[in-house]
């Protein structure tokens, strides 16, 4: 799993506990596994079908820096299915995983369109054709 | 179920399609799932601790208003389990649905703690005594 | 009056000296009262005209609840007129109320347009029409 | 009357009728009102009790630039009565205007405490002595 | 130098050090030198194209007022040259100050556009005529 | 230079002409390099010192997805120079580029302090000792 967008934990993401809040942070996952899946399936119009269980692990704290995982776990027809894990950037410890989002591709009729991908892709392969 | 808060989908709520952004609704159902467990359990210190599967069952759009029903599901000893359903004001056309949202009071050690609820509670009524 | 909608006061809420920011509290009944009023007149252009003095009367502090409260007051031909109280959750304590709040209705040209409703209806009933 | 800060309309503003959010437009008020009044009274502890009727003349649209005026009605002993109008930069024309807010200075008790002043001061005098 | 638009530090705007977020800050600046460029250029298709060294003199903490300072350099022929210095209202210590920031003028098919202008103009003369 | 923190362009992110708000994205690396020299210097007290110019060679609009590269220059007694670049993740055209960027470690007295550190490391590698 690569880890790629990091977030600093500031004021305006805690709960009044003064702890992330919960909310915040699974923003943040949707838009990093919309982004992921646009950037495999090439389309833009790709929406959170579907999550499995969220467990909440551990928390963070204000100033904290937290990374977010996404991976493929498998190409359907019209969906793509990504695994999440969050943790803590400096000791690595687990604040959130989730085993499955899945993902869907739509055609500009809202309605959900064969995408044609069957396996990861890296944009610099894409560019280098 | 009982339906309280209620949103009115602007601009800012908005994913680059035009439709709701679903990592915004996470955050709106996550607020309200703690602001109904602080208000049962009488704890502030209250976190969510759990989610199970979520199935994003439709989209809303710029100008929709939704609303968020929040029920109780379980009293554990320093838990208290939520169930959840996001639906269209005006069509009632669910959203989203989630069976179980797993709160847990804390501690001022930051500890789960015994919250000595046993069943729902109104707020009228604990005035009146 | 009817108490809906409710805010959990985070960090981001705060003015400089630690209370609820008054301008975040305005902006929550303004959009309280904007999708009361569309609901009512079933129309979403619907605007906020007037409001009536505003009396803070006390304030609340991070962690708190609150509940924003909207009535209606009269039916005009396109506008709709309505009153509001803000109150802490947990001890019903006001914090804000609003005696009057006009609401109008706007055609596709911008300007007033009759609504035809003359007493608050339930969604409930109109989808069970 | 002076017009110090303007505002620049962005998507981010808007309702969902594609105009200035009301409630954004009052949050702006009461933020320029509570600076206003801090910079006069030399005390941070200053907190908005009191708004006279609120007129919504005209509305403003993606990509306008407002500009918020403020002035002084009145020294009290421990509040300050200013006006408020907010007009659309270009046109001139007024979008809301406000006969009255009432500002309050406080102690470190939260209560109401004598300000000692009892006209308009300007920074560069202050800081000239 | 004409100080307009001003601030006040809220918690939103705190990196986690408690510190004013020069992100924010640096938000703040590209918005007033968009509208300044605007009003002079009377074209709402003005974009930011580059920016000369930033200092960061001294920071604010929550709670300040701040004030934005913006003034023309030099007009060229689709460009705009400004500079600008923030302050702290109060105390009148520099913030940050920029010597060059050069906006440019479009058109509608996103080029840079010839705006015909060759000093300063005040709204309040424009509107006279 | 590595890219890690990717953003999807949503609407509350673009300024009034449909294009991503520089202010934004200034906002975007500000932060990016904050959290990248906290991670180099193990010192979560690190501040913005200084950027040199910046050059806005192109823009995105909404639906874009871009990512924040950030890699080191030179390591100071209590400084961190860092460049940056950011590019449009699908196409690799470059939006924005920097330089330098000096981050400076401060002591909790909140003067610059000898960070100790003459080369870039990784977390795992510390993680393993």
């Amino acid at each position: 799993m690569n880890f790629h967008t990091r977030k600093w934990i500031k004021p305006e993401d805690l709960n009044p506990n003064g702890t992330l809040f919960g909310g915040r942070l699974l923003e943040w996952i949707d838009e990093e596994a919309a982004l992921y899946a646009i950037i495999q399936l090439e389309n833009p119009r790709t929406v959170t079908k579907f999550m499995s269980e969220i467990n909440f692990k551990s928390s963070a704290k204000k100033g904290d820096i937290i990374e977010i995982g996404i991976d493929t776990v498998k190409f359907g027809n019209s969906s793509l299915t990504l695994c999440c894990e969050v943790r803590n950037k400096m000791t690595r410890e687990v604040i959130i995983s989730i085993e499955k989002i899945i993902m869907v591709s739509l055609g500009e009729d809202g309605k959900p369109q064969k995408h044609g991908k069957i396996e990861k892709e890296f944009v610099k392969d894409r560019l280098a054709k």
